[in-house]
Formats: C-alpha cells, structure tokens, sequence
C-alpha cells in the first residue's frame, strides 16, 4: 500500500516534494484568472471577517489527500479546507493548501503551500511553496534548504545583533485582540524596521536568512507547523507568546537567534 | 549620437526594454545577499527614517544613466539618486532604480525597477519591472503589457462593482500624517479587503486587473509616474487626493474605474 515512498525521513521528504508539486499544478491555473470568486466561510457569523476559500484551495487539498492515502493510509491528516483525518501511525501530515488566501485573491506573489509532518510533540518536517515564483523552502532532519530562481541552497537564519538592528514581520494591524497589538508595539517599537502582509512568505525569509523576528496572533496549528519546522532546522526559534511550544496555534514569535527571542519574549510579556 | 533608437514612441519603449534589462543585472547579484549593508539618508536629519540606499539602487541609475547618455543625450533626467539632468528636447526619464528599498532589504520580491518618460503634462510610458521574479508590467502609446511566468499577455483594469466589492492597497500604516491616515481609513472601511506593503507592485496589479484601489501619501515624482504611465494605458484612473494630476508627487489616489475613483475622492475629499 504505502508504494515506493517507505516511512523513513528521506522517504517522507521526497513524498512532502510530491505533494507540493501536485499543489502547485493544483492552484496555479486559478491564480490571477479573471473573475476567480471567493466564499465567505465567516458570512453569518457575528463579527465574521473575510475568509476566503477558493476553488484553488480544495483543489490544492484534495491533491495532496490523494497522495497521501495513497502512500500513507495510516498517517493522520490535518487540512485547513477539509479537517482531520485520525490515523494509527501516531504521525499527521498538516497541510494548508494556501496560506495567504487574501493574498492569493489580490494577485500578490507571497502566499504559499504549507505541509508538515507532526508527531506529537511537534513537526519534524516542513515546506513552504510559493507556486508562482517557483520557491521552495524546506526544513527537517537537521537540514534545511532553498529551491528557486537562484537554484538550490542551504537555508540558515542569521545572527544581525540586538533588537534595534532586527527587522520584523507581521501580519498586525490585521489580526489579533487590542492587548495583542500593543504587545507587538512594544516589541516594534524596537527594531529597525518592520513590515506587513507578507502570510507565511514572512517566516520563509526568517528561515533564508533575510529578516530576523516574526510575530503573528490568531493562528491555526497549518499556519505555523510548517514554518516551525522549516525555521528550526534553519537555526531559529519558534514559540508562543509566552516561550511555549506554538505548535498547536494561537500567537506565535519566531526568531533568528536565542537572544532576539529572549528580549522580543520579555517586551511581550511586559506588555500583556 | 541617438544609435538605432530612433525617437519614436515604439523606439521610446524599445529603450525603455533595454534600461530595465540593465537594471535587472545591476541589482540582481545584491537582492538576499549576505550582510548587504544600507546607508541612511535621513541620518541626522530630525525625525529622519529609515531611508535605506543601496550599492544596488546606485549601480542601477548608474546602468540605466549610461544607456540614456548613448542615446538620449538631449532628454532630461530625474532619478532618485542622482538627482536631475536638465534636458533640451522637452522630455524627461523619471528614474527609481529600487522602489520599495524597504521590501528589498527585507528579501521580498515585491519591490520594483520603475522608468517612465515624460513630457511635461505627464508620463506617456512607463514600466514597473520586478526583476526576481522576471515581471515586467509596461504601459505607453495606448497599449499595456504584461511579460512574466505567464507569458506575455495584455494588461487590463478590471470593473469589479461598487467599493463594497474592492480590494485596496496602501503603505500605511507606515506613510503619511495622522490626518491622511483618517482620510485613507474613510475609504478603507468601505471596501472588501485591505492589504498592505506592496510598494509600486499594488500598482502592478491594480494595471493587471487583480486589484481595484490604490491609497498613498508622501510619494515623490520618480514614485508615481510609472505607475502612471501603466494604470492609464491599462484603462484605470491616477490623480492626487483632489483629482487633480499627481505626476508630481504627493498623495495619489489609483482607481480601476472611474466610478470607483468618484467614490474614493468623495470619502478622502470628506474626511480631509
């Protein structure tokens, strides 16, 4: 059943690429097409936002589905569009066909597909696909590397210095509570310079070595899986808020070194 | 002295091909290079931000400056790093070798290569160029292009209904006073979707029919006049805040259609 693609880390590596290239064929035909529509999943709920979801994103879900229950029927699933699949293996493959739907919808080029493989106490594998630029990032096994226009490379984070050298993402002023935010003030108040909108694209560029702190509230457990793994095998840090594991959701600081992580911690903590 | 590029409008854009092509190798070889350094301009200055300039931003004006000197010697030209060069002929290159240094520094790829010509009343081409990813957007004489992973196919603005229905871009929270900011959120709680940080690639995809609205402050000429240059020829509307051109710089307003543009200026004219 589980075919030439065996349960080992190599193994499963080579079926996480399988998986991305499906999505990729999946979604890129409906990215920029005219007229694309979006459900609104939150329509009727009170204070409901706009959540889109896409022909693209089910296509995308489905594909990689496919695969799995192909090569891995007894691993569990965790998709965005289509919920949880309990396994027996004790592993789940966390998948969010696009990451970045409003992004997706708007035409940007920074959204991405993300698949995980958890197991328990956390991902051991991740990728991060931006289809249409044709980037990869991929973390897991102690090794993380970069696909893309420049070729293939090792991913790594880097180590800038202190806060007031950092740059740091966010998704803020979109997502979270009153008292979130002014805990992210009062940790972009420190840095060098900070940027917005750029969904899982951000934790990607944490990973290549080009920013140095994301911070982000409100996530799902296939928003963060994949960029935890892919991070940590890069050299970096993911946790929560409170330096907990964030493999399950919820508010989430990544960081290019321990200590841009301890001192990002501590403005948080003083905050909320 | 002006070689085999004629002065004539196909001429004109053939050029224009040439100067992006050489700003794409310039800046290419320090886009997510290690350790790139940014001087700052505003150092010292009160207030002053984070302006960071580039040996990449240099080195592009430079590349783009010596094909203009081999053949436009007559034409003015306004960049913005090495500021203006009077002209004799009445038309002037309007040059930003990175817009969205920001973007740059921070390794997305949304940042862009921005020429347009202009001849007094305003920009007659213009091209948006996103060199990582091989895009290029370009608008003049009537016609819009877009060439890129897709192919190569024509740019439109798209009429997508009522501001309830629109997708608008900005930079802020970054840019602007507090009370741009109030006349910008007048027209932000009226739309569909808001997204941030896109720097000259919102207007991109406001030419390619993806988006509908495009909000900023505190834009110098060399910001906006490709931008211009592209949106018009792809059917949709540039002015400042009061309607009036904004070819020299300042607040812009980019609508796909004219509706959305009356109903836009209506609520930034209100709030103001």
């Amino acid at each position: 059943m589980s075919g030439f693609f065996s349960s080992d880390p190599d193994s499963d590596l080579a079926l996480a690429h399988r998986m991305a290239d499906a999505a990729r064929e999946a979604i890129l035909p409906y990215f920029r097409m005219d007229g694309l529509s979006a459900d609104n999943k939150d329509a009727g709920k009170e204070g409901g936002g706009f959540d889109p979801v896409t022909i693209a994103d089910r296509a995308a879900e489905e594909a990689m589905r496919a695969i799995l229950a192909e090569h891995r029927p007894d691993d569990g699933i965790w998709g965005e569009e289509y919920g949880q699949k309990p396994g027996t293996s004790g592993r789940t493959w966390v998948l969010d066909p696009i990451d970045g739907t409003r992004g997706f919808l708007s035409g940007t080029p920074t959204w991405g597909v993300l698949i995980a493989l958890s197991e328990g106490a956390g991902p051991v594998l991740g990728v991060i696909d931006q289809p249409y630029i044709g980037e990869r990032f991929v973390g897991g096994g102690g090794r993380a590397e970069y696909t893309g226009p420049r070729g293939t490379h090792r991913l790594g984070t880097r180590d800038i210095g202190g806060l007031d050298k950092a740059i740091l993402f966010t998704t803020f002023p979109e997502i979270g509570t009153p008292a979130d935010r002014s805990a992210f003030e009062a940790v972009s108040k420190q840095v060098k310079l900070v940027r917005y909108g750029m969904d899982c694209y951000a934790y990607a560029l944490l990973a290549a070595g080009q920013v140095d702190l994301v911070i982000e509230a409100g996530l799902n457990a296939y928003d963060i899986q994949a960029p935890i793994a892919v991070i940590e095998a890069a050299g970096g840090i993911v946790t929560d808020w409170e330096g907990n594991p964030v493999h399950q959701g919820g508010r989430a600081l990544a960081a290019a070194t321990k200590d841009l992580h301890a001192a990002a911690l501590e403005l948080l903590a003083g905050a909320a």
